[in-house]
């Protein structure tokens, strides 16, 4: 993001009324104080520009999203578009998902990963967002029964990814080594709209683990 | 197999120092009985013409490997090659996989299926090798630890194996999309050879239950 932009982004971001801007301090309340119902709460980390989590709240009205977001830039586009809805189903958190147990308290349903960093060499592996770094601190997050759900392109993530949610007790219940050509449900993030015109091949799972 | 050449195949199966004609009577005493040692027994269920199998058993002489085929013309196929060696850790069965707990009684170490029929249709997916028919019947011949070594450029059998094997308390604890890709240690079906030269991308899992 340009430079000039940032003062610009950082009102976008302390405006909107989609943002939490201190995430910590509702820690285990989010039904109850941010949302106001018992409706499950599903979690996306790494939101990006917000197609997939608007697209997802808008059809869900009975659910709760919560998008987790470190980088402004994008964050904002995804807060300029949800200028355009009035959803009381989804807030926007400006976090690093390293820091989730300090936000969340067993009260998430479900973690979507979409198009996560794939960190390709691997003295970054642990960064991964699958790895046996993120895996502990989701444990802490998750309320009852833990629902991941995973798209990809990229094939040496999600290789690592089953290898270690199925190691880490995790149950893969679905996948598919090329979702375009599945009847599963499907909201598109921006990523997936681009790959899916190019005929790239879309890797999805979902693990759970009791 | 051309009808002319049916005695010639029962011949060569019924002469064979490779072939168990009787395995049942085993059942339990494949060590002291077959092998008259103590090594570990690899099982691969559709050996086909046995190329992965020879090279297996060339490779690890520590090892005792049985093929499993019940059709007799690849089966023939494999005996052929047999005779080029002097392998005392390779033996051949000729019977269908649904029978496998009526000859073995816990004393397999590792199952491996090469290139089985994907059984396409839904109505189908119990003759599936990975299906929820077969896993019961793999936890009766297995010794103790239960590994299971799958490849196939099958996508839909690969994910369904994913799926029922996880489902049914394997942990994944290896996977590759294109095994090709990788330095994992393998020996080539003749499935394989063939698909390699033509680019097709091989898909293996390695997956354990305790």
């Amino acid at each position: 993001m340009r430079l000039r932009n940032v003062k610009n982004a950082m009102d976008i971001i302390n405006n909107s009324p989609y943002m939490i801007l201190n995430p910590m301090e509702y820690k285990g309340r989010y039904n109850k104080d941010v949302f106001h119902n018992d409706n499950p709460i599903h979690l996306e980390i790494g939101m990006g520009k917000g197609n997939f989590i608007i697209d997802k709240a808008i059809k869900n009205p009975n659910i709760n999203f919560i998008g987790l977001e470190k980088y402004e830039s994008v964050l904002c586009r995804a807060l300029e578009k949800l200028e355009n809805y009035n959803l009381s189903n989804v807030k926007i958190i400006r976090e690093d998902a390293i820091n989730l147990a300090d936000i969340f308290d067993k009260e998430i349903e479900t973690i979507y990963l979409n198009f996560s960093d794939p960190w390709p060499k691997k003295r970054h592996a642990k960064r991964r967002l699958t790895s046996y770094v993120f895996l502990p601190i989701y444990d802490k997050v998750f309320k009852d029964k833990k629902v991941i759900m995973q798209k990809t392109d990229n094939v040496s993530l999600f290789e690592s990814s089953i290898v270690n949610l199925s190691t880490y007790g995790y149950t893969i219940e679905e996948i598919s080594l090329d979702l375009a050509k599945t009847d599963i449900e499907n909201s598109l993030t921006e990523y997936e709209s681009k790959f899916m015109s190019q005929g790239v091949k879309i890797n999805y799972l979902k693990a759970t683990k009791k």
